[in-house]
């Protein structure tokens, strides 16, 4: 991987996470306080380490991301936002013991279970294990998305390496997987680090532009989480080294939208037990927004996953999604294509050969919904998973 | 049960289903002209007979209703409206050889497979069958309450009788369940039977509010239909038996509203393989709408839905999925119980006996969730089933 230069990165086990010898505390440093942008769950039950970061973002003050997973750290009053607070403050201290750090320069994300309160010992000793390992290594780097996984089967990341003028420039991302597989929560975190030199409006506004088209784009069950969080770091603007602008920031923000995309598309990609990633193809409706919701409605029907999951070209309970996502559609303009082969078109079904559909459905992982809802310019593509016993199994199992 | 008079009733076998012998044609009709009041999906893909019967109602002209299951004839395009047209004119000419009925003086139902055109022989041959069977007799009614079910394991039916000033009242209903158990729909319908004297326009904000309160308060998987038709016959007002009004009116809003309910918590109860109803009740909500959207996105949630398959207590699910439910609640005065137990109390967790919770969703059927959001005097109570295994092998092992 080609890592930004300028930042440290350790992962190590805490104790936090049951399963034995599993890293469960993330540390990401920057050698100099650094330009920070966030994009939080809008939940209104919102975990207390979002609360604190989100207070602290955008910034250009800040030194590092401080993660635990294992615990959500949500649902835990003002006993949990001390305990918040506090991890920044040790992680503070922790990176630089003379104490030149102080707590509102960390960021903090935890993710896990909700409504319990954290082992502040067992993170404590993480945090202070995970600092004494800091380094700018590949293999540190890849530690410190362990770290931040909780169900995941794979460890998710994505970069891109191009050139702004002159400039070679970086941007790496690391994610953690959302509810499918968790019995225990339902939790997206990601982070992003770049050289790019941006300051801190423009950081959040790439951000946010970003992830609308990408983290806001997926979904597993569409439980939203009390912990979302997307954060991202990026270099100072120097002498040297300006703040983009033109067709520099237009390329970082078309590299960062892809690489946002490809990490996001992970989440619904690794369900323990999911055997299809579902791709939600929106044209035709009368805005951007508009579409997202029509895609957002299919996405979320349980009877359109369990038919995808059982290779059944059953496009009736696609179509009737699209109808009451809220939002106008003209049904007597519709049509509709699985995996490209055509179904339905202009309110009228389609001969089509049921075994062939199916076949294309179940022989493949990506299966591809195109759906044309009659009105205007407005597109958005949404992915998610299918709905199998596997998930109802993982997720109604846990043993209390 | 105590039919009111003045209507008969018949429900045969067409061959419009695949089971040999499974009722799917239903006829009902009124010896003499009838209110009708409707309430339909608000689905913007809506099939033919809805189109049909919504532009009929309300109506003081009405016959009868005609309804097939197995094929719901939506998205059928113009030759789908052109045959819900021909349903209502050849039950008019099958009940009155003579000619004295017109096709406007029927309803039209269908349920059943999306995206498939009637066959119509098979439709006009039942409908011929059920007119020439047509009787007032109990057996006729329960004959006519299978002919509308799909893959529902139970009849379902309800009836109230009751005074209203000296005259003896009857209200009896029927309704087929929705997608839990279906590997081929999400439809819902119903039929509902009144002798009490109403005008049309009474007769549908009657229907409409109690089906605020019952029909639109539960869900399976929150798929809407194409098809969902909730149609109320009540008898016409006369020189002797005026409109009902006042306290009349009333005492009938009452009986008809817990009768509604009744025949909708009927359909989450009866999920193949649904190990649990579950009745979810908000309180502190600004508004009774806020307080039924903040019950929607909890009863929507499989995280939720798993949960009390599996017996549970993992009550962060239930609380996170209030925060999204897009209307305000207040976090720091939220408090949950279930089954009475309480869990979580102005936004801190409480100390309890995971055990024990446990076993109280597991020992029983109903699991009863109770939720204060701390705002203000908002209250709504939604029923929904639990997600198992059972729902997602009938759903995805349809074989085409």
């Amino acid at each position: 991987m080609h890592l930004p230069v300028g930042f440290r990165f350790a992962g190590v086990a805490g104790g936090i996470k049951t399963r034995v010898g599993a890293r469960d505390v993330t540390l990401i440093v920057s050698d100099t306080p650094c330009v920070a942008a966030g994009v939080y769950t809008t939940n209104q039950i919102v975990a207390a380490p979002v609360v604190v970061s989100r207070g602290r973002t955008p910034s250009n003050t800040i030194r590092g991301v401080v993660v635990n997973s294992g615990n959500a750290n949500a649902c835990t009053g003002s006993r949990g936002y001390q305990d918040a607070v506090e991890m920044t403050k040790y992680a503070a201290s922790a990176v630089d013991p003379a104490g030149n750090l102080t707590a509102d320069q960390f960021v903090v994300m935890s993710t896990g279970i909700i409504g319990r309160f954290l082992p502040m010992d067992k993170i404590k000793a993480g945090i202070s294990a995970a600092a004494s390992e800091l380094a700018s290594s590949e293999q540190a780097f890849l530690n410190a998305c362990d770290g931040i996984l909780t169900t995941d089967i794979a460890r998710k990341t994505a970069e891109r390496k191009f050139r702004l003028g002159t400039r070679e420039t970086h941007i790496v991302g690391m994610c953690k997987g959302a509810g499918m597989i968790g019995p225990k929560m339902a939790t997206m975190l990601a982070i992003i680090i770049t050289d790019a030199p941006l300051e801190p409006a423009q950081a959040q506004r790439l951000l946010q532009s970003a992830a609308n088209k990408s983290f806001n784009c997926i979904s597993v069950e569409g439980h939203m989480s009390t912990n979302d969080t997307l954060v991202m770091l990026a270099s100072q603007p120097t002498d040297q080294t300006p703040a983009l602008e033109g067709a520099s920031e237009a390329e970082f923000a078309k590299q960062l939208l892809e690489m946002a995309i490809e990490l996001a598309k992970k989440i619904p990609d690794d369900g323990e037990g999911a055997t299809h990633l579902i791709e939600i193809r929106i044209q035709g409706a009368n805005t951007d927004p508009d579409a997202e919701a029509v895609a957002r409605s299919v996405a979320l029907s349980n009877l359109v996953k369990t038919a995808i999951t059982g290779g059944d070209p059953n496009w009736g309970r696609i179509v009737s999604a699209a109808g009451y996502a809220g939002v106008p559609i003209r049904p007597e303009h519709t049509a509709l294509k699985i995996n490209g082969i055509p179904l339905f078109d202009r309110g009228e079904p389609l001969a089509f050969d049921a075994a062939t559909v199916s076949q294309s459905i179940k022989g493949r992982k990506l299966t591809e919904i195109d759906l044309q809802v009659g009105l205007g310019p407005g597109l958005a593509t949404h992915w998610t998973t299918d709905l199998n016993t596997e998930y109802v199994r993982f997720n109604s199992e846990y043993s209390t």
